[in-house]
């Protein structure tokens, strides 16, 4: 018998070969499974969609964290809205700089059975500087969120839990829980497979920030390989001042995936995704 | 029913929904076999493998041409060995410095059932400044190649027919093919799959051309999505000079992908790839 795990899409599906199941719950939000590949590790599926994994975590976690942290000048106080299997909150205290990162994170089975199964990934959920809260990020920007230097929206596809995490009326309030030389980061899935989204979520972002640009980074785990971010600053645009080297050089040691060179790089964008960007969907 | 088109490997899958099968055919090196997917549009696969899609090629054929053409100053003999889908010759023979591209594919088959199901893919394979051989890549190029600038080698994986195009001999001929201020591109698979290949395969490029780097791209029908290129170089190195921009702009307003910002971008490598070419393995 071969067990595979597979993400399948409408037109598309990508499997792995899987030696066992390690978990599975429903929470009142998603299904959690834990499963171990034979390539990528351990792998979390909420509602079936690929999560992360042991072996490719690295690169969304990276990506998501130090390039905004490390295009601002001083980021003390950090918000991440989902990100319940701790790999974010992991690379955002190795930044000296950090005095508190608040981790909002609806579910807290996502946060107990990373804890458990994912423990290099979770490994700093415990750090004296982090602060997770158990709640729903789309009322916490309401009605709590204020003065954070960065805030990271590290959420999961825009349907189900994630829903509201893709609306103006969210991003509005993350523009307002920013200090004024505030910026955001935002995953914002595959230009090859998610190209209306694009066309949708970045026209939102540039109603609300005076800067938005988009970078890229290989995750082979999700669909098409190929993800985005979006990078949204009230002040501060992404180049890093030469006053940063020092910092970045820090950084990029302990990474296996970003550098100072590819903080540039990942914001050079083929063709077809700039003509993307250039042809904007409103949805009213 | 459902019919799902899936290259399966040992630990992962890919698969596409697929609505019929177009073509099937055994040749004397391998199974050609081209279906209708829903996201990709018509799929070519040879013994199983992706090889090229309607809706990504672009991706690989402008990356494995464009880059060494343009880093070139004046391209006038180019050679592609395999690369029988035509989609590389297609590339070259937009630049106005071409004077002559030769196409050396093992399989008639391959070459023949493009033309019939993949026209704008194989749109240049009867340019009057192409000359298609159908031959063996290797006795050519022991043989019979000299006088190039530019040795584009578009191979499948190494194994089956691609095999001998991946040993040292081949590539002391292609560099004795080559003039002396030549240049050579072939693919090296991807750096989440293929670590061992890359790990040997850059080695063996450095004890034959001065210059070697590797660059890379994003294909989502490729395993991880995450594809590189080896570019060799007998005196030319990457970057783009200033000279060489009006061509650059030239070119790039074709592309779906490549612009002049990704020419150089492309050649940014994650850590964890500069440390798999630290990691050589030796060959004997």
């Amino acid at each position: 018998m071969e067990l595979w795990t597979t993400e399948q899409h409408k037109d598309m599906a990508l499997g792995f070969r899987t030696t066992k199941t390690l978990y599975h719950a429903q929470s009142p939000y998603q299904a959690v499974d834990i499963v171990e590949t034979t390539r990528y590790g351990r792998l979390l599926l909420l509602d079936g969609a690929v999560m992360t994994t042991d072996k490719d975590e690295f690169v969304y976690h990276e990506m998501i964290s130090h390039v905004p942290m490390l295009a601002h000048p001083n980021p003390k106080r950090v918000l991440v809205i989902g990100g319940g299997d701790g790999g974010t909150v992991r690379e955002l205290v190795k930044h000296p700089s950090v005095e508190q990162v608040v981790l909002c994170e609806i579910d807290g089975l996502v946060v107990d059975s990373c804890k458990e199964f994912f423990p290099q990934i979770a490994a700093e959920l415990n750090h004296p500087k982090v602060e997770v809260i158990i709640g729903d990020g789309v009322a916490y920007m309401a009605n709590d969120a204020k003065g954070f230097d960065l805030i990271i929206i590290d959420s999961t596809d825009p349907i189900g839990p994630g829903e509201g995490l893709f609306t103006e009326e969210f991003y509005r309030n993350t523009y307002n829980a920013l200090n004024e030389d505030g910026m955001m980061v935002a995953q914002t899935e595959s230009p090859f497979v998610c190209q209306d989204l694009i066309r949708t979520i970045y026209p939102m972002y540039e109603r609300i920030f005076p800067i938005v640009r988009m970078y890229t980074g290989h995750i082979p785990t999700y669909p098409s390989g190929f993800w985005t971010w979006a990078f949204c600053s009230r002040k501060y645009d992404y180049p890093l001042p030469e006053a940063h080297l020092d910092r970045v050089r820090e950084i990029e040691k302990t990474c296996k995936y970003y550098n100072a060179e590819l903080h540039a790089a990942s914001f050079v964008l083929p063709n077809f995704v700039k003509d993307l960007l250039k042809q904007p969907i409103s949805i009213q």
